[in-house]
């Protein structure tokens, strides 16, 4: 029997492969088991060993998933296989991914566990459309809520708190109460101008955007449903965005116009 | 005469070369001149192509640097001479990064941009140590804020919004204000006894931690002072913290321990 192996807590980020850190990148070619959400999308997927044995344990809302429970003991007993396990989340694994109860998990049965961070949604989001979380005169700062509540309990948000034009606010998880959010916001005072960007498949092939403002976020969203996962940014950074603004070589003629 | 160059936005996150993305190194690689802040560690510098023109351009506070308009020009004149200007900042460059006004200034001047994301300082410091910026029950949100303001302004943070003892929060540039950062958020209710994590250049080889409180913390930094670049995590995620918890493999003899 060989010693135990050891589980590797990897943050796939938003989608691109480009996106992935060099450590994560190593961990994953490292893998005898790969243990993936339904978020880490099917390019990074394919990145694993050929020999790794690859695991879904799902977690999309409303689907059949693993629960959190089951997932912790797979990933003991792949470890204690002397298999080494990475554990592939979307984004950062310590950011909405739950890394640190999988953690604590493992280590309490003295099982190693080591992280490679990983590229946010919103990252991701940003670097993609141009539009920045912090900007001087536009945010100090930027702030990463979950719009989303466990089926009986109501959204409790702290909305006086959220409430600040100077904050770039990243709504996670937030399609199925939007609405509200939005409405809630502008209870508080927030501008009903106020720019909101929705973005799904964040820098993936599929990526579609949707920029509206708080008074129509709501219908609109509605009207035009984007594919999971979704990703809203509030604020007044989104008024930097401009379409094809990156990625995208200026014809020769332009380069000099302004100066 | 060439043609006009490119100017890739580099984040390259909080120091280990490991976490840098698979992006930011092709585009680093790709560099003909690099144009770099002090918080870009020399680990990272050393990745650049060897023929590749080196432009330092500071960004230490209260050091002499070079200003940001100097820093906007630079980067045009390089890519007019049609160079691919690798553009490297500290940690992700559109959060507290100026990424977006330098990626204005150079779009409205018809010369092409394009970032790469980066594994944020807090991200660093939460993948390396373990202590997580969201958990269940400790944090369900997390919140990035700037501990700095320019030398004839008052530090005017949103005291009343900032108190949440739900949200993970997270300082940058802070070591100067920290007392007084501690001392509004108990003033606003946050107990004496709330955890705080600084920590010193990340990720790095130099990388030092403190654990400290509330209603320590002030003291504390005084009289150990950390060198810069020093991020402080304010929240109960940090009651997570074990030293030496990630990373290390325990003996065989633990292994069974809790089953
Ligand atoms: C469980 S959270 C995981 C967050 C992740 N750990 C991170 O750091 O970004 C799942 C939510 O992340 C967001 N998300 C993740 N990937 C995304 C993408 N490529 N595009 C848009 N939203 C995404 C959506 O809001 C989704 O509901
Ligand atoms: C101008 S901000 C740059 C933030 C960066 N763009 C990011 O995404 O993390 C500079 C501040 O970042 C923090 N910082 C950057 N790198 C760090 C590191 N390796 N360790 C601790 N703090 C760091 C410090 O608070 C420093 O004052």
């Amino acid at each position: 029997m060989t010693g135990t192996g050891k589980v590797y807590l990897i943050g796939a980020g938003p989608g691109d492969v480009d996106l992935m850190t060099m450590r994560a990148m190593r961990m994953l070619g490292e893998a005898d088991a790969v243990v993936y959400d339904r978020l880490v999308s099917p390019e990074i997927l394919q990145l694993a060993p050929a020999t790794a044995q690859m695991v879904p344990v799902g977690k999309a809302p409303k689907c059949h998933t693993v629960p959190q429970g089951r997932i912790n003991e797979i990933l003991a007993e792949l470890a204690r296989d002397g298999l080494t396990v990475a554990r592939l989340k979307g984004g950062d694994p310590l950011i909405f991914g739950r890394g640190s109860e999988e953690a604590a998990y493992l280590m309490d049965r003295g099982i190693a566990v080591d992280y490679a961070p990983g590229i946010t949604a919103a990252q991701g989001m940003s670097a993609g459309t141009g539009v920045p979380l912090t900007h001087r005169g536009l945010a100090t700062g930027v702030r990463y809520v979950t719009g989303h509540r466990a089926a009986d309990k109501r959204l409790d948000l702290d909305w006086k708190s959220l409430a600040s034009e100077e904050t770039t606010l990243v709504v996670y998880m937030g399609v199925a109460n939007i609405a509200e959010i939005a409405l809630r916001l502008m209870g508080e005072g927030m501008p009903a101008t106020l720019p909101v960007m929705a973005i799904s498949n964040a820098t993936t092939p599929r990526e579609t955007r949707l920029v509206s403002r708080l008074d129509r976020i709501g219908v609109e969203i509605a009207e035009v449903p984007l594919r999971a996962p979704v990703l809203f940014v509030i604020g007044h950074v989104v008024s930097l965005y401009r379409e094809r603004a990156v990625a995208e070589t200026l014809p020769e003629a332009a380069v000099m116009v302004g100066e």
